[in-house]
């Protein structure tokens, strides 16, 4: 099934486009030829030329002595400034090569999960470098994060279209990289049209309310996934707090595991809203409330009121995005463990996450550790985990998972 | 419930016993505060008083300013030369004291499984250094790995059955620090009787056939449960190969969810027994097949008889136990991956498990990835997990986590 669009403003390039770029000898060849995705701006001969090309064109790319070593996209903006699409560096980009690595994406979500609700493209890690798409059921959302993406965009849909059968995709222009690509930020839909509402999306026994076309915090984060369902393990009989809960994720999840009650604290009165009708459609609301504020205040504001949980979970905003924000990102790590871990009963269990890419896992748990300790408590650490497997990782950027999650024992 | 032990040859000492030992000006009296349990035998005044203390006395823990700190283990042979028991340095150490541990230790697990089969004490982490029990139903299997323990036997075992109800208690004395402690290899009963056979192991819908008295590879490793049930979610329809298998922990929990068939390898015919028995007992087993012999051997014969397979995990020995074995380990754990990831079919998916402490994740993931690249594939990093819950870690020791399992897709 394919389908014809007039939605894009871009047309792919034609043949005489193609530009070759050259390594230069500092570049790290190997790694490329063994799978690195990236060249960086200090290991490409940038001349006129290159200089020249459009955010998101495709060209050959030669190693020093002039060897093909694939077909990449160039950015002469960014310090990617080139991403390898291809190890064959005459590859067209047509439907067909789009179908290629949509079903190899699908192919792994299918054998993962029984309902088609995951991330079905995880960018680089599924050959698609900077696109990442999520499937809800017969609605996909693309975020075309890379200007090579949105030249694509059409035949990238109908590629969509075909392999997943979907009846609506979405495009979601909010990625923060966009603006670096050079692109603007204009979401809309691409094929079938915009839910006229939040979507209903079951996992881990929950039901959560996906608002695809909304205001600041769209849509729904599948990497917590066994996060969740690890602390729903937990959640039995439990009194449970969950922090910057957006929708509702891990109080909703607890719930659909028997917890005895579940309050959710968010800053967004629109996201606390989707969360109470998750609890709704699951029929858990009269063991559901929400809390609207500032998270650390409503922290402070339990403790004073004399509050005990028997599951905390904090799951913050990423404190610490990129490494200028690291120091001031782990303090922020550790105030929300020193404010969470007294509201926790004895005997009781902590769950603190981090999406940020700067703090990696042993800063983020020597703070999350010191903020548990200078609450006057202590804690064994009984899981780590990470974003789902419908988040692959290339090993060799393994370092940077962005999302990691401990759960501490008080 | 509690019973009279008089099988012990041994006493807990009397009052008059305990001594005093003093922390030296570089150790770092901070980290013990906060929760560091050892002492290292540079950080403590060692006199001639100090050193004439049997392996496993306990004596009072004091600062350079003789500020009482807690109640510790002392051994003088050993590097760790004394272990924190208490943060009271005049507790006894009665069936209370131990009921108290147990107590604590039994709530998160029967918050965290079903039913009782799972690891108990993790030593340190549930407040009893050296000391591991697990729990197969009514029977615990308790490993005291410390002379202080091997002291106190009969007051853990009453502390045991009172906590527990189990019917019987067995005493495993295989472990390697035992020695180290001045304590014999004997084990036995301590409470109840042994065993008149193999017994069955409910974990991830599988079936395990644990031999608790027999020979060199006793009883079952709880620690892999929630990588078997990763792995297990990944089976549905898949062909199996199961490397270093033991009783059968990842083809088993495969076969549970689902595979189309599963061939166990391991070097011991006793434990592939246990295996074929689990498969019996679960009505798979004309899903189930064994190979005996070196699980190298047995790849490379695989390899050459052109054999396939959409899941392979290996789960090896401890490669890199400690520091010294630490380049030939991550060269066998190179090998491994080298020689398992050509058997794996296009698009399926590699698991590889580490029990090594000395091997840290990054360097088991690097020595996993050069294998796998060496085998000409590539592969995206879809899931890294640790040990279960039933072993928390103290977050001061977290980096020595010592189990790792990567699984990649190829």
């Amino acid at each position: 099934m394919t389908a014809p669009f007039s939605d894009s403003a871009h047309t792919p390039q034609t043949e005489t486009d193609r530009a070759t770029v050259r390594l230069l000898p500092k570049a790290n060849a190997r790694a490329i030829r063994h799978g690195f995705p990236w060249v960086y701006a200090n290991e490409l001969v940038t001349d006129r030329r290159t200089k020249a090309l459009s955010p998101g064109a495709l060209a050959r790319l030669e190693d020093t002595t002039r060897q093909p070593m694939g077909l990449v996209a160039v950015n002469p903006l960014s310090k990617i400034i080139a991403r390898m699409l291809d190890e064959d560096p005459e590859a067209r980009l047509d439907q067909g090569w789009f179908e290629a690595r949509l079903a190899r994406a699908q192919d792994l979500r299918a054998r993962l999960y029984d309902a088609p609700f995951y991330r079905l493209v995880h960018a680089e890690t599924d050959g698609l470098p900077g696109v990442v798409i999520d499937r809800f059921g017969d609605t996909c959302v693309i975020q075309p994060n890379a200007a090579w993406a949105e030249a694509h965009l059409s035949t990238l849909t109908a590629a969509l279209v075909a392999v997943t059968g979907v009846a609506h995709v979405l495009k979601n222009a909010a990625g923060r990289t966009r603006g670096l690509e050079g692109l603007d930020d204009v979401s809309g839909v691409l094929h079938g049209q915009a839910p006229d509402g939040p979507l209903p999306v079951p996992m881990n026994g929950a039901t959560y309310l996906a608002d695809l076309t909304g205001g600041q915090k769209t849509g729904l984060f599948y990497d917590q996934r066994p996060n969740h369902a690890f602390a729903a393990s937990l959640a039995r009989g439990a009194r449970v707090l969950d922090v910057f809960a957006h929708v509702g994720g891990f109080g909703l999840a607890a719930l659909a595991n028997g917890a005895a009650g579940a309050l959710c604290v968010d800053g967004s009165a629109p996201a606390l809203d989707l969360a109470q009708g998750g609890a709704e459609a699951m029929g858990v609301a009269d063991r559901f409330a929400t809390r609207q504020g500032d998270a650390f205040d409503v922290l402070a504001a339990l403790r004073a009121e004399g509050a005990e949980f028997d599951l905390v979970i904090c799951d913050p905003p990423a404190f610490a995005p990129a490494k200028p924000a690291l120091d001031a990102g782990l303090r922020a790590y550790e105030r929300v463990a020193r404010l969470a871990a007294p509201l926790v009963a004895e005997n009781g269990i902590l769950g603190l996450c981090s999406c940020s890419h700067a703090a990696d896992l042993g800063a983020f748990r020597t703070a999350s550790v010191r903020g548990i300790g200078r609450a006057g408590r202590r804690g064994a650490l009984i899981h780590t985990g990470f974003a789902g497997p419908d988040h692959p990782l290339l090993p060799q950027l393994a370092e940077s998972g962005y999302l990691k999650s401990l759960f501490f024992r008080l």
